[in-house]
């Protein structure tokens, strides 16, 4: 009996259209890396478990995908998950092949990974990740790189964007002035919610996690800061200048935007906010978090990152500073669909097709079509003498831009009439002429 | 305790040399797809196990590898596996989504897959394909491209191929002369190992399989055929006369050797030739058969492929033949590697590295560094004014061909010093000049 033929929840097809405008967005974002001297590098789709368990907090290691060969049993498999980012493999890579990598290390890593997420829109079980990272400098510097290259990415999509920063030395620095200083994965966990759940919730969570009341009521202030970036930045200072932490935080985020400042035009397209609520859950920043936001569409993230000091020491290599960022190639799908902005020519890319009416007229074009790819033109023959019609729906469906129409009077004269598909108009043109037209 | 970091066996990473032959094998057999009017699909990594299982054989049903969630006991686990090829699910997605399509529908598909094979020399468990396929048209034109577009990339590589051509037809009317019209696949299986195994072992195989000792002598004289591809063609045409498959398959061949000989040029790079003993494991073909070899590498198949008339068949929707080819990137990197075909700029992409000795200088580079990626010249600056030594040593390794040196003297005369890394050359340039001599 035939299957029903089906994919996985939460996985996708993606036709010639989509494909068209996916490669759009890789493309971009990967001439923008290479502006910016990135190196790509590529990790297997599958990693060891121990590679990946315990690095994503306990609801991330619930969300991996095991693998195992079928000519196994359950209990004899090698200990195989999918990956579920490009960091984490990252960081075993440059352990892995430490010796044959030049420090700092610039590389860009743009590939699928997978979570057993719940499906929901804008949510799926695999999607791709375009990863940017510098490692084996604590330069500032490189922050402002990552600033540069989303302001850069997202002036070509035309998509306008505020990059919130924050620094998790900053939210150490909080948690020790509050009195709660071995808190910190509490407080930021729940500080990360502050968007989506509001203060009231939050500060239940708090109270939940076992911080006292006094400390989530020194706290309240801190998350309601207002003003300009060094308004706030400078009230902030102020509040952690007993911390040694917390300060070294402030000079990093002074230091950061003294330098976007300098390299950066900040305009109605892009803007950079200091942003205390921002935590991201994941364990392992120690420096900068930076996370992008369109400002025409509601989205959520659609990059982010930070510095991390300690990620390779997981696996043998302590003291390696880097940071990174990771854009969203399915939100940022998304949000030019949306906005209506992808470019109307990221259609198919076939130039010219040619119809035919009989066996002869096929292998007269055939010979055209031979001389029109040996000049580089992205050429078609229908592979029949079908009706008109269809061959003529099969370009309009393809949005192929011309057709090469031959019949007996064509090839008697040795020409085949161009249509324009768009227009309408058609013309006899020679061989020469065709070859002209599309030079 | 620091684990030691390793990947799963039969996996690779892939490094920023190695990814830059990499890309360059992608464009170029993706430069050809789209020459030929192709359009590119993907389809997910994990597909229902439903869809996989059955399709490969005994044999590639124990090679598949499934998936469950971490947080899912192994009997609820829904049942999906990773991608065994390209081909089944590309059958999968024209059923799932026929009424999107047109017909002739003409895609490629460059995406990886998993087999749980024992790793081994050119054989890895995560490989990558390169499939490209017309389904929905029976016309032999669709054979003509597929040739075409095996010359055109291997021309592009520089790698001389043999082209061998069979066809299952052929192989059917063969098992019918002989007396044995069932065991057309153990036949087929068995000759399929003529040239690893040898001509014994290959009958040995067919007597256990049930093949009468009779049947196997008839056997004999075809598969020792000689001469060339029209000699052999009449001679099996004559051998064939009696059966009516076998005689279609016949005309097919001749059909298609037609086309390629008035369409392909033939010569001491590309040539094609007629192959009996051609008929590969898979169960699926039921017209032309391909594979390519490369003349001066010991390698195996580098590309194959053939026709299938019932693949959608499986999935509910009988009646639409298909041809496709797929390249593995795997063995032809293998190749290019072997025969020293790479070009010599498939390095990385940086054009200028900034080395300077001061935070002055490091912000001056960074001015200057700014104005030159707006110009699109890829730029790096190294983050830190380390010693020059290390900066330098940066450069060399990877082979950024131009270096820009700032000290004091050069921010005094508002230029900076711009080494040629090649011939150790270098000389003072203002802004104006190093933005012209990269444009």
């Amino acid at each position: 009996m035939a299957q029903k033929p089906s994919i996985p929840k939460g996985t996708r097809d993606f036709g010639p259209a989509e494909m068209a405008r996916r490669n759009y967005i890789f493309d971009t974002i990967r001439s923008v890396f290479r502006l910016y001297g990135f190196r790509q590098i590529e990790t297997p789709a599958m990693e060891q478990m121990s590679s990946l368990m315990g690095k994503y907090g306990e609801e991330g290691d619930k969300l991996l995908f095991r693998i195992q060969n079928s000519g196994e049993k359950a209990a004899e498999a090698p200990e195989k998950g999918l990956r579920y980012d490009l960091t984490v493999p990252f960081a075993r890579y440059v352990v892995q092949h430490r010796e044959e990598l030049q420090f700092p290390f610039r590389r860009y890593q743009i590939q699928p990974v997978w979570r057993a997420d719940r499906p929901q829109k804008g949510r799926y079980r695999e999607f791709y990740q375009c990863d940017v990272d510098i490692i084996g400098t604590d330069s500032l510097l490189s922050e402002l790189e990552l600033v540069q290259i989303v302001r850069e990415v997202y002036s070509r999509f035309g998509i306008r964007v505020s990059l919130h920063i924050n620094n998790r030395k900053v939210l150490a620095g909080i948690a020790e002035v509050i009195g709660e200083p071995d808190k910190i994965t509490d407080i930021t966990v729940a500080i990360d919610k502050m968007e989506k759940i509001g203060a009231d919730k939050v500060n239940e969570e708090l109270l939940e996690r076992g911080l006292s009341r006094e400390a989530v009521d020194k706290l309240q202030p801190i998350l309601r800061l207002t003003g300009t970036n060094m308004q706030k930045l400078d009230a902030i200072a102020a509040l952690l200048a007993g911390s040694e932490t917390g300060t070294k935080g402030v000079e990093e985020l002074r230091e950061v935007f003294r330098l976007c400042d300098g390299h950066t035009q900040q305009d109605n397209s892009f803007r950079i906010e200091l942003d205390l609520t921002l935590a991201r859950g994941l364990n392992y920043y120690t420096g900068a978090i930076f996370e992008v936001k369109a400002l025409d569409a509601a989205m959520g993230s659609i990059t982010g990152g930070g510095r991390y000091d300690n990620l390779t020491g997981i696996f043998g290599l302590p003291g390696v500073s880097g940071v990174g960022i990771s854009f969203g190639a399915d939100r940022i799908y998304d949000v030019l669909c949306d906005l209506n902005l992808f470019p109307a020519a990221t259609g198919d890319s076939t130039q010219l097709l040619f119809v035919t009416f009989g066996q002869a007229e096929l292998q007269y074009a055939l010979a055209w079509a031979d001389r029109l790819r040996s000049k580089g033109v992205n050429t078609e023959v229908y592979p029949e003498p079908a009706k008109m019609k269809k061959q003529m729906g099969y370009a309009d469906a393809n949005r192929i831009p011309y057709v090469a129409v031959v019949g007996e009077n064509e090839m008697q004269t040795q020409t085949v009439m161009l249509k324009d598909m768009q227009t309408g108009e058609q013309h006899p043109v020679t061989l020469q002429q065709l070859e002209q037209a599309f030079s």
